[in-house]
């Protein structure tokens, strides 16, 4: 087969296309201009992967799906967490239809296991035949199987950067409701300003600091989300962090063009 | 690993589970009441597979997806045959889950792959690993990926066959909306006979006569069906066909008990 062109990922987060606080509400105005937003950038070979938000999470806790499997009560909950994240799931690809952007879920418990919560066996060939007929597919968090536990959660953010390191990609662009990495808790002082750019030493540096203290986070809570991309970043792709609340922000990014944010490179 | 029990096969056909001369409509009291007879039936362990109804075939006809990708504004099309799909999949899962049935949808065409149509790739690990921890996975027709032709439309009869083999069940329950196969077609002879009880090599000279008259259908329309079914046959797989929009049908399937329909059986 061909060469595919290297896709650039996209990762929606679950507070940025749902209303973290109130279970099973989408945020449809944020995920209708974000499908306009990805359609206007126009890029060729895009991967998005969307996550849970207050949909996922919500019966994930409720059922204790994360855990693993222990008790036979949980399979239904096992069921009920998956079919959530399939009405959301459904309301992203039906945004971006609307945008006609032929848009392919791609399930990922189809044919992606854990081992103890981490992905052990993942086959990418489906994304990469998509993406060679010029689909887009469309991944999300999900309730998978594991080969150890039974069960457990997959993040969208280990998805993403997985994904990454196997198509080689350059980028992966981060979609939160901040506006990226501060050098304060911006949550304790408004003055706190944001880190345009930092290397993979130094952000790993932070990230001690920040784990032995456990007092403040200067990353706007997003400690495990960063967590998960180091191995993207030390793979060499760079990660960029930006604030999809705001308008335009995810199209600059995907244009390439200068936008407020977080940039992570390994050096 | 440990042996799964050997699951049993149902297959909801598309013209069971939606209102066929109505594009997008389902056929809501006969999907509950299907999800009851499966609770009642209380089988450990299952796989079902539905089909599209009038929610895939509109979509796939409108944009020719079965032969495959020709020109690029059928990719719009394959997202929507897709979606379309999802929809009816979802209200069957949510019936199941009403019935605190933990059934697990898996996307065929996430990880089933097609040569010209045909099933050519298809790794069952994950459903395997579902029936291990007594999960229900849940199949459907789909728009999948095509080696050669770039995409086409996998039937629920072809996974059913294909499936069934894999898992060497010891039969697959076809539900549909007529009967079962009859001796003369029920449409122009109304006091034509249900086949209660057929052989492969009957069968198969059947389906000859048929094939070489093309004027009568005494399969009731289940030509393509039965031409899926018989790989399945052939190896040992006592497949019958029932209707089940007739109540208690699938639940008397289900359990051995004595049921109107044909059973096909190797000899």
């Amino acid at each position: 087969m061909d060469r595919i062109i290297t896709p650039i990922i996209v990762k929606l987060g679950g507070s940025v296309i749902t209303i973290k606080e109130k279970p099973f509400t989408p945020n449809l105005s944020v995920i209708n201009r974000l499908a306009r937003e990805i359609k206007r950038a126009d890029r060729k070979s895009l991967i998005i992967i969307h996550g849970g938000g207050s949909y996922g999470h919500p019966l994930a806790r409720e059922y204790n799906i994360i855990e693993g499997l222990k008790d036979q009560r949980q399979l239904i909950g096992f069921s009920k967490t998956r079919q959530a994240m399939m009405v959301l799931n459904k309301m992203i690809v039906d945004s971006l239809i609307q945008q006609n952007i032929p848009t392919i879920s791609v399930q990922p418990s189809a044919f992606i296991l854990t081992d103890q919560g981490r992905i052990s066996e993942m086959n990418i060939s489906f994304i990469e035949r998509m993406l060679r007929i010029n689909l887009i597919p469309l991944l999300y968090g999900d309730a998978v199987l594991d080969e150890k536990i039974g069960f457990s959660i997959l993040s969208g953010d280990q998805i993403a950067s997985n994904i990454a390191i196997k198509f080689k990609v350059n980028q992966i662009i981060i979609c939160v409701d901040v506006d990226g990495l501060f050098n304060e808790d911006p949550k304790k002082n408004p003055k706190a300003n944001i880190i345009e750019e930092i290397e993979l030493d130094a952000l790993k540096n932070l990230m001690n600091n920040l784990s032995r203290a456990r007092t403040t986070d200067v990353t706007g809570g997003m400690f495990g989300k960063i967590v998960e991309l180091i191995p993207a970043v030390e793979s060499g792709i760079k990660v960029k962090i930006i604030n999809a609340k705001k308008v335009n922000r995810l199209y600059k990014a995907l244009k390439n063009e200068k936008v407020k944010g977080t940039e992570i490179k390994q050096r």
